[in-house]
C-alpha cells in the first residue's frame, strides 16, 4: 500500500516540492507521525512543530511558504489528507446486506426499501423505518417508534416507545432515547413516579453521542431541533426543548423543561438547572452552572454562571485577597498609630 | 381519535365551562400546545402563561377561577390530564408473550410464573427471577443474580454475577450493576487490581436511571435502600450504602464506601468523596462537591460543599472584591496623607 | 458452608486466639458484619470500629495486639479475607464453552484458540481475537478490530471499526470505543461533520470502566498507554493520548488532543480542556477544571485548576471576606474621623 511522494501528489492533485521518489508508508498527525509517514501542517503553530516532527513529508495549503520537508501543496488540506489516510487505512467495506435473519423484527413493523438491519437487532410492533437507514447490532427499537430516511443507529442504542427520529440523523452506540423522566411526587413517605406519557423527538440531521441519554417528556415531546449535535454522555431531561444547530459538548446535563434557542454552544460538563432558557447563540463555558435565563449572544461562565468578564474579574479579585489581607493589617496598624497620635495631641491640648 | 370538549369533560369527570362542541385533537403542555389542543394549568405562573398559549381549552383545578379559555375543572389535574394524553396517544399494547425462543436462558436458571423475557436476552446459570418480571431485549443477567417479583428491566442493562434486585424495581436501559470497583494497589510500578468479590444489592422499589453504573462491593454489598430513586448517568462506587427514599439526580458521582441516611437529596452533577456520610434528609445543591460528613437536615452547596448561607455570603463577598479593592486604594492614600500631616506636625514640634 | 473459627484459621494458615469452636456463617466488612460473621480490621481506625461491630470474629495482621474479639492473625489480611469470602460466596463456575452457536461471527474473522464468545455477540469482518479472550453477551466488535490475547470484554461493549485492544485488557460492560469525535466545521449555517478516519488503541493491561466512552482519532489513534486504568463513565475525546499507568477516576472528561505523561492521577469529575498536556505523575483533585498545561509532579485543584496551596489560600481568603468587609467599614469611619480632626487642626492653625 506504500506510495511514492509523487504518487501521493497525483492522488490529491497537489504541487510537489522536493524528492518525489521518497516512499511513504502511512499518514499521521504531527504529534504521532514517524519516519516514512506524511503529515499535514496548517497554521503558524503547526508549521513550527514540523521542526521536531520525524515525518518524511508534509501536506500544506497552497499559500504556505516552502517548508524544510518535502511537501505537497493543495487547496484543501483536510480533504486531501483524508484522501491519503483513507488510502492507507481503507474504510471497511460497507456491504449492504439487508435484513439479517438473526434480527428480531415485529411482523407489524414497516421497513422501507434498502434498510440495513444487523444481527441481534430488536424492532417492536408498529415501528416505521425510512429508506436507506442502517440499524447496527444490538439496537432495540421499541413499539411505535419512527425513524426518518437515511439515519444511522450504531450498536446497542435503545429507543423507547413512540420515539421519533428525523431523517439523516446519527445515533452513536449506547445512546438511549425515551427513558422515564426523573419526576416524582412525595406521598406517605414515598416517592411515587409521575406520569411518563411523553416521548423523544429528534429533528433532521441531529447527531447523538455515545452513551448519551434523552428522557421522554411528561405528556409530550422532549425535542431536539434540526442540525443540533450532541456529544457523548450528555444527559437531557424530560420536556427539554433544544433549538436548531446547537453544539452540546460531552457530559453536559440539562434539567427538566429547560430550553435553548438556535446556535447555542454548551461546553463540556456544563449543568443547566430546570425551567431556564438559553437565548440564541449564547455560549456557556466548560463546567458552568446555569441558574437563570441567559440572554441571546451572551457568553457565560462559572458556577453560578454569569457574564465572562465579571467572572474573570472575580477570579482575579480572589487571587488578590491574601495580599489585600496583609496590606489591610498594616493599614489598621497605621490608623491605630494615627489615632493614638491625635489622641495624644488632644490630651496635650487639654493639658 | 378527536373528541369534543364535552366528551373530554365526561372522560375525566370534570365540570365544563364554555363551548362543549369544540373539537379537541390532542393534548400538550402550555409551552407546546397548538390550536385544537387542550392543555393544563396549575399555579399562578401557568395561569398567566395561558394568555400567550394557542391551546383551545384548558384543564384546571376545582379551586381555579374561570380562565379566558374554555375550561374543565377537575379535582386532580395531573391524573385527569394523563387520562386525556393516553386517549390521544395510547400506551403500546403490552402483550405478555412469555419467554422468547430467541432468548438465551441457562437451563439452571429458575424463572417464576408470568415472567416476560424478550428476544436477545441472556440469563446465566443459577439466576432466579421472581413472578411478573419483564426483561427487555438485550439485557444480560450473569450467573447467580436474583431478581425480585414485579421488577422491570429495560433493554441492554447488564447485571454482573450475584447481583440482587428487590421486588418492584425499575432498571432503565443501559444501566450496569456490579462492574468491578476502581480499587488498585501499587506495586513494582504497576496498578494491580484488588479483590472484586462483592456484589450489588437493591432494596424494594428502587429505580435506576439509564446508563447509570453501580459497582460491586469489594467483599460484600454495594447497597441501595428501599424506595431510593436514581436518575440517569449516576455513578455509585464500590461499598457505597444509600439509605431509603433518597433522590439521586443525574450525573451524580459517589465515591467508594460513602453512605447516606434516609430521604437524602443529591442534585445534578454532585460529587461525594469516599468514606463520608450524608445524614438523614440532607440536601446537596447541584454541582456541589462534598469533602466531609454532612449533618442530618443540612442544606449544603458549593465546592467544597458547606452550609448554603455561608456559601451565598462568600459569593456575594466575591462580587464585592473589585469595589473593595478600589476603596481600599483610596483609603491607603488617605492614611498616607494623614501620616504625612502628623509627621509634619511632629517635625514642626521638634523644630 | 459454615465453618468453625478453627477451620477458618486452617483455611488461611493463621494464628487463632480465642474460642475455635465458634461457628462462622459469613464474612463481611466492619460496617456491615453481623453476629455469626467474621470481619477484618487493618489500621488504627478500623480497630477502634470493632467496638461497635457485631461480628463474632476478626482477621488482623500479625503485628496487631489482641483485640476484644476472637481473632486470627495472618501475614496478608486482604489476601486471607478474600479467601474466606470466596469460601462463603464461591466465584461462579467459569466454564469455558467456546464459541456460542448463538453468536454472530463473520466468516472472515480470525479467532485464536480458546476464545470464549457468548450468545448474542456480533463479530464483524476481518476482526482478529487473540488466544484466551472472553467476549461476553451483547458485545459488538465491528470490522477490522484487533483484540490482544487474554483480554476480557464484558457484556454490551461496542468496539467500532479498526479498534485495537492490547493483551490482558478488561473492558467493563457498556464501554464504547471508537465512536466519532465531536468535530464539526461550520458552513452555510450548519455544522458539518469533519473527517472521522481514525481509531482507538489501548496498550497492554488497560482497564476501561462501565459506560466509559473513548472516541476515535480524526486521522490516527486516540491512544491509551500500557497499564492505565479508567473508571466508569469517563469520556476521552478524539486524538487524546494518555501515558502509562494513569488512574482516571469516574466521570472525568478529557477534551480533544490533550495528553498525559505516565503515572498521572485524575480524580472524579475532573475536566481537561482540549490541547493541554498533564506532566508525569501530576495529580488533579476532584472536580478540577484544567485550562492549561500542568507541570510534572504538580498537584492541581480548583476551577480553573492551579497549585493546591494557592487554591486553599484563596478558599480561606474567601471565607474571610465578610469579616474583612466589616472591619474595612470600621476603618473607613476611623480614617474619616482622623481626617476631620487633622482638617480641624489645619483650620485651627490657619485661623
Amino acid at each position: 500500500m506504500s506510495l511514492t511522494l509523487r504518487e501521493i501528489a497525483a492522488l490529491v492533485g497537489g504541487t510537489l516540492t522536493g524528492d518525489g521518489h521518497i516512499v511513504i508508508t502511512g499518514a499521521n498527525i504531527i504529534r504521532d507521525a514517524t519516519r516514512g509517514e506524511i503529515t499535514f501542517a496548517e497554521g503558524e503553530q503547526a508549521l513550527k512543530q514540523l521542526a521536531s516532527c520525524s515525518a518524511s513529508a508534509v501536506l500544506v495549503a497552497e499559500s504556505t511558504a516552502t517548508t524544510t520537508l518535502p511537501q505537497i501543496q493543495v487547496p484543501q488540506v483536510h480533504a486531501a489528507f483524508a484522501k491519503i489516510v483513507t488510502h492507507f487505512r481503507p474504510a471497511p467495506r460497507s456491504l449492504r446486506r439487508g435484513l439479517s435473519p438473526a434480527a428480531h423484527i415485529s411482523p407489524t413493523a414497516r421497513l422501507a426499501e434498502d434498510v440495513e438491519v444487523a444481527a441481534g437487532v430488536t424492532i417492536g410492533d408498529d415501528v416505521e423505518i425510512g429508506a436507506g437507514c442502517t440499524i447496527h447490532s444490538g439496537v432495540v427499537i421499541m413499539s411505535g417508534a419512527r425513524i426518518g430516511a437515511g439515519t444511522t443507529i450504531f450498536p446497542n442504542c435503545v429507543l423507547y416507545e413512540h420515539t421519533i427520529v428525523g431523517p439523516e440523523c446519527i445515533l452513536h452506540a449506547g445512546s438511549i432515547l425515551g427513558a422515564y423522566g426523573f419526576g416524582y411526587s412525595f406521598a406517605s413517605g414515598r416517592h411515587e413516579i409521575s406520569a411518563q406519557l411523553g416521548y423523544v423527538e429528534l429533528g433532521p440531521r441531529v447527531e447523538v453521542g455515545a452513551a448519551t441519554t434523552i428522557d421522554r417528556g411528561t405528556y409530550g415531546a422532549t425535542y431536539i431541533g434540526e442540525g443540533t449535535k450532541i456529544d457523548n454522555q450528555v444527559m437531557i431531561a424530560h420536556n427539554v426543548r433544544l433549538g436548531k444547530h446547537n453544539l452540546i459538548c460531552s457530559q453536559v446535563g440539562i434539567a427538566g423543561s429547560s430550553s435553548t434557542g438556535d446556535y447555542v454552544v454548551l461546553a463540556g460538563q456544563v449543568g443547566i438547572r430546570d425551567h431556564v432558557h438559553i437565548g440564541h447563540r449564547a455560549k456557556i463555558g466548560a463546567k458552568g452552572g446555569v441558574m437563570n435565563d441567559v440572554p441571546a449572544d451572551a457568553v457565560y461562565v462559572g458556577i453560578p454562571a454569569g457574564p465572562e468578564r465579571e467572572y474573570f474579574q472575580s477570579l482575579i479579585g480572589l487571587t488578590k485577597i491574601p495580599q489585600m489581607r496583609k496590606e489591610f493589617k498594616e493599614l489598621k496598624r497605621k490608623v491605630a498609630q494615627l489615632e493614638e497620635g491625635s489622641e495624644g495631641e488632644r490630651r496635650g491640648e487639654a493639658a
